[in-house]
């Protein structure tokens, strides 16, 4: 069998022009990068004719190596186009960093796979970095203030700009700068996330335009004064310089899938953290392109459905047409209660046990008013009887569910899917609206996530968390929705309580405030913005071999 | 009068593929970057048929303002296309973070550019940011390693590699990194430099091929075990994966002059802790492309051109067939003791007094076997009588000396210089020879730049750092050329110092490996790695005005 890496070599790709063409792009409204990537004008990526189907790939609960949402994902759209739709995917460009720590792209997998696959994994177009640069000239910007005499009055102790690097890099999690002297600034304590946790990467993400784009940087609240007001970077003067250093980051990338057809790569901010879903550009950049759009959210529906629906959507004016819940025979037998060594045997009861988990994720999913088709990703240890019940499961719930082969068979695996996709999101069955309201206080908006989309009991929050959120909502941060931070593994925020949990309580360690991006963080659980590398690193074996190729990175 | 961005704006550049198809390159031997910018392949890059004149583009002692060396680069190289001579320009590329620090581009100025200067002087095809990837890849491991265990019984204490971003951020020239608790590593100090500024820049720089890269990047001295032993990149098996990350920067970077010439710029390591030269792969791909080559070396011809010489040329095995030294009646007359504020009033007497500097710099250019024209860059304040003087003095060295209008008037206004320099170097009357052998004691190779090119009457260095020379030597990198790190302002380590001194005290405060590059710097006063931000950074004004364009950069 091949692996992945050897499967998109083998595969023959299109000059990029032949990919714009398709979408009926001209020659001058691609800037080519190589010739397998281009950045896509923003004059035509801000087409107001977003005529396309808006479909989210999502998915159950996943096991820690992932269901296959990306996949999925690809294969659905090579299969829409095989059955005569012009479709267009919209997915997160990965990141750097993470290659070099453990095995693994994020360019989809087996046949189902969008290419140039190194270079996408690699620095692609240089988003991030560019992301890097302006998250850091900000920084820089709020040190250097201070070092000159500090006229906005900021508490030193107050910043809660960090820095970011597209790296896994423990060592920066926690540092004292500007240490050595009256020249290097005034002491104080700070550190470094990775670039996809920066709030800069999920402005890039939501804004509209350009002048967008700007008014949300100058939104960022960099600190407080010793009266606690926020200071911005609009404050700082710094959004112009930020908007100049993301001109081009902020135009979509088209790459194509290993079967010719377009994918625009588009950011890719933090599931947790941030809202985990690719840029409002791209996405309307595809729904004005392609008569179907395929896209994709972070980890599992409760959150990464969730928040494309009450962040991006919401803040884009987005209405997405029909979502496709992604499933495992393998992930079910988990949230079952078999053990990760198990999930290669065959378990039927295991299944039906842990089939309430995805029930549940359909019961959600519609509660926004997105109808549901469910993906059965198919791997090969999986038995009939096993895929039985899993139907059965999303039948008890009025739910088509297709057996998908897109990892062995590509765009051909998925043809079934496609089918009840198209028919669905064709239909005009969605009758899409958020969870809650704007106008409902901070609290109230967890709260609501909690009970209706997590099924907790309650939530707990400090008075000293409930007196944060407070002095937000003076501040006129009360609008914002929530993006909640918590383990991918569970309804509830404890990884183990799998299944479909009810009556748990919530706990709410931290809340943060992303004025630029437009929400408040609730992080409950342990969130990990900086990754370390493991004791032998994939960096170890990376390296081009004999024939010019690189090793080791996938 | 237009300015730089208004002349760069006003002009029309051709097609990539035009001007690449002017240097008989097929559109499969470019990956286009845009329109306007591509990368050459490394296999046409590579070429060994190196026919091509070399022509080194150097200067006097300058002004804090700059003698004009890269605007005369680019005038000369339209001039010499201008009268017949297939001319390619092989320059540094700018680094982004002084851009909005202070004011100004690094592509030329007046008629006298290099363009798309916008994507240049920002984040043009994203070297910098794989060096700094590639580099901060290096010290994330570095810390791994100690963190899992320390096999190599790193000493944390003599740890060398620090990280680079390309920014000026004095808040981050000094950190304790890794606090907050055993999951963050071990406590230690540290800091970052300015990406121009790291080893891994010099390498790039250096480097004949991948091959040769990968080896120089394992040839890195991160630190030092308890005992002392050097400890390398390649000891921590980073250099594959560090290669991997670079393989893109490593291909030439081809733009165009406004004139529509050919311009590879590439690479761009400081001047002081580095040689200061652009990539010997471009300059290589250059002279195979092109019959004259004309390229720059950063500073005065003290320390950039002994270094080209005695750095660049020595390891890439490359004769330069001429110089040009850059004067400016200006120059002169600061050398010759006129204050900052009186520079644009005549004073003939003071370019005069001054003119021992430009005496002196002839002289040691020839020093190497290599043949001398002086152009000298006109201003608007430049009396006849005072230029005269400046012609006296080259004539005194029987050294031909060209006013250049360049700036004012594009390739047309250095044709006088182009005629010259083309007789020049064509006449096979360059002998090059390094100033010295590569089996000399490193402190002699010191002494010898030091008396014979600075004057110098003695070195002054302390009896650690003279054990430190020793212990490298006894390691293996006693072979190794000496880089200069010393002001830019004066022969000697004082930048008060003007003219021609002699007889001064050079002292020697600090010693550094740079293994991988391949010399030994030697640190000859106050050398700033990481810049920092003025009172009032550039960045609080640069924006996108109305109509879309950048303001506030250049």
């Amino acid at each position: 069998m091949l692996t992945d890496i050897q499967i998109s070599r083998a595969a023959r790709l299109q000059p990029i022009s032949a990919i714009a063409a398709k979408l009926g792009l001209q020659p001058d409204a691609i800037e080519p990068y190589g010739h397998h990537k281009a950045k896509i004008d923003l004059a035509v990526a801000g087409l107001g004719d977003t005529r396309g189907r808006l479909i989210l790939v999502t998915a159950i609960n996943p096991t820690p190596a992932g269901e296959g949402k990306t996949t999925t994902s690809v294969g659905l759209a090579d299969a829409l186009c095989r059955i005569g739709h012009k479709t267009v995917l919209a997915l997160r460009e990965p990141s750097l960093g993470p290659c070099f720590g453990t095995k693994g792209g994020a360019t989809g997998g087996g046949y189902a796979q969008v290419g140039p696959m190194e270079d996408i994994n690699l620095h692609f177009t240089g988003d991030f970095h560019a992301i890097t640069s302006a998250h850091n000239l900000l920084a820089a910007m709020i040190d250097n203030h201070i070092h000159w005499g500090n006229a906005l009055d900021i508490d030193v102790r107050r910043v809660v700009w960090r820095r970011v690097l597209d790296i896994n890099d423990r060592a920066l999690r926690q540092i004292v700068q500007s240490v050595g002297g009256v020249g290097n600034g005034f002491p104080r304590e700070s550190g470094f996330d990775i670039t996809v946790a920066s709030e800069v990467m999920a402005i890039l993400c939501l804004a509209r335009d350009l002048d967008d784009l700007e008014e949300r940087l100058g939104r960022i609240v960099i600190g407080y004064t010793r009266a606690k007001t926020p200071v911005t970077a609009s404050d700082l003067k710094a959004a112009g310089a930020m908007t100049v250093l993301l001109a081009q980051a902020i135009k979509p990338n088209l790459v194509q899938t290993l079967e010719g057809n377009p994918a625009l790569l588009h950011g890719g901010p933090f599931a947790n953290i941030a809202h985990g879903c690719n840029s409002v550009i791209a996405t309307r950049a595809a729904l004005a392109l392609g008569d179907f759009v395929v896209t994709e959210a972070g980890f599992g529906a409760d959150l990464g459905a969730e928040k494309f629906f009450d962040i991006k959507c919401r803040q884009a004016g987005l209405k997405p047409a029909a979502a496709v819940i992604v499933a495992t025979v393998r992930a079910l037998k988990m949230n079952g209660g078999v053990a990760k060594a198990d999930l290669g045997s065959e378990d039927v009861e295991a299944v039906r046990r842990g089939s309430v988990n995805l029930v549940r994720h359909i019961e959600n999913v519609r509660s926004f008013g997105v109808p549901v088709v469910v993906a059965i990703n198919h791997f090969t240890s999986d038995t009939d009887a096993e895929i039985e019940v899993l139907r059965e499961a999303a039948a008890s719930q009025g739910a088509d569910a297709h057996v998908c082969r897109h990892w062995a068979d590509g765009g051909a695996g998925a043809e079934d899917l496609a089918h009840a996709v198209a028919a669905l999101a064709g239909s005009d069955a969605a009758q899409f609206a958020p969870l809650y309201p704007d106008e409902l206080p901070l609290i109230d908006k967890i709260n609501t996530v909690a009970t209706r989309i997590y099924r907790a009991g309650s939530v707990a929050a400090s008075p000293a968390i409930l007196a944060q959120l407070g002095r937000w909502e003076e501040a006129g941060y009360g609008h914002l929705p929530v993006c909640m931070a918590k383990t991918q593994y569970s309804f509830s925020a404890d990884p183990t309580l799998l299944g479909a949990p009810s009556g748990h309580v919530l706990p709410v360690r931290e809340v943060k405030l992303s004025a630029g991006a437009g929400f408040v963080v609730a992080i409950c659980g342990e969130i990990m913005t900086m990754p370390g590398l493991p004791r032998v690193p994939a960096a170890e074996s990376i390296r081009f071999d004999a024939r010019g190729e690189i090793e080791g990175l996938f």
